[in-house]
C-alpha cells in the first residue's frame, strides 16, 4: 500500500499506441497518486521528447536512445521516492524489457501497464489526425501503420480503452500497487524469452 | 536550514574549468548533505553526457544543449524535494544564467558555486593529461585552452581549490545553505546584466 512519503518510489510505464489513451490515464493516476500525499511525476512522451531527445527521429535507434533517456531520468526520480509515471509510446519489446531491467537492478519497482486499443478504433476515433496522414503515406515511421508496435508479452496490468473508462483503467492499475510486490518478478516470461535468445 | 526530509529541494550549480574540482567538491558536499537526511542526488558532467546527450559534441550550442538537458532533470528532482549537485563546467554566462531562471520560475533555489583554479595550476597538476592534450593543440573546443570560459560575475559562491582544502570548500557552501534564502535574488547582479540585454 502506497500512503506515505517515505516509502520508496516506483515507476509506471504505460505503453501502447498513438491515442490509446496513455497521458489521459496518466493525468488521472497523477490525480489519484498525489491525493494519497506521495510525490508524483509525469514523464510524458512529447514532453520529454522536446526535453531531452530534441533532434532524435523515430528510427528503431532513435526510439531506443529515448527510451532510455527516460528510462534514466524515471530512476533518478524513483530512487528518491517519487512515483513515476511514464506516458511513452515505446513500441519495441526489448527496450521495455532493458528499461525495465535497468530500474529493477536498483531494487526499484517497474509495473508495465499495456494500453490497448484496437487498431479500427483509434483510426475511427483520429483525434490528431495522425491515423489519416499515416495511412495516406504522409507520415514515416508511424507506429501501429509504417512502424511496428510489439505488443507486450506479459505486462503488469493491461488496460483498454475501447472498453473501459478511463476511472476503471486507473482502478485497476491501483489495485495492482495495493498488492504486495510479487517476489519473482525477474522471471516473468517477457524477460526469460530475453534471456534466452 | 535545511535538515527535514519534507523541504523543498534545491540545486547547488558547480561551475568551474576542468580539474578545478568541481565532482570532488560535489562527492563531499553529497556525503554531508546525506548525513542531515536529505535525498540528495549528484548529476556530474560526464555521467549526464552520457546518459542524455551521447551524440553531442562541443560546440557551443551542443553544449547549451546538454547544459538545459542537467537543468530540465535537475528541476523535476529539486521539486521533489531532492537537494541536486550539478558538477558541469558550463562555460557560457547566459547558459547559467537561463538554467538559474527555469530553476527559480519554478520557486526552487539556485545556489551558483564558482569553483575558481587558476589555470596555471590547472595545467601544472593536469590530472586526466587533457591539459598537456589540448596545449598541443589535440583536443578541440577544450574550455580554458581553446574554447572560452566566462567566469560568474555574482556567484552565490566562490571557492578556490589552490588555497582552500575540499573541507573549507564544502564548509563556505554548507554555511550558505543555513543562510535564508535572500528576497532579492532574481535581482542579481548577473540576471541584471542579461536583462539589460
Amino acid at each position: 500500500m502506497i500512503t506515505r512519503r517515505e516509502e520508496t518510489g516506483l515507476v509506471i510505464w504505460l505503453t501502447g499506441l498513438s491515442g490509446a489513451g496513455k497521458s489521459t490515464l496518466a493525468r488521472l493516476l497523477e490525480e489519484k497518486l498525489a491525493a494519497t500525499a506521495r510525490r508524483v511525476e509525469t514523464l510524458d512522451g512529447d514532453e520529454v521528447r522536446e526535453n531531452l531527445s530534441r533532434g532524435l527521429g523515430f528510427s528503431k535507434e532513435d526510439r531506443d536512445t529515448n527510451v532510455r533517456r527516460i528510462g534514466f531520468v524515471a530512476r533518478l526520480l524513483a530512487r528518491n521516492a517519487v512515483v513515476v509515471l511514464v506516458a511513452a509510446i515505446t513500441p519495441y519489446r526489448q527496450s521495455r524489457d532493458d528499461v525495465r531491467r535497468s530500474v529493477e537492478d536498483e531494487g526499484i519497482r517497474f509495473v508495465e501497464v499495456f494500453v490497448r486499443c484496437p487498431l479500427d478504433t483509434l483510426v475511427e476515433r483520429d483525434v490528431k489526425g495522425l491515423y489519416l496522414k499515416a495511412l495516406a503515406g504522409e507520415i514515416a515511421n508511424f507506429t501501429g501503420i509504417s512502424d511496428p508496435y510489439e505488443e507486450p508479452l506479459s505486462p503488469d496490468v493491461v488496460v483498454d480503452s475501447s472498453t473501459e473508462s478511463v476511472e476503471q483503467s486507473a482502478a485497476k492499475v491501483l489495485s495492482l500497487l495495493e498488492e504486495p510486490r510479487q517476489p519473482a518478478e525477474s522471471s516473468k516470461p517477457e524477460a526469460q524469452v530475453r534471456a534466452q535468445m
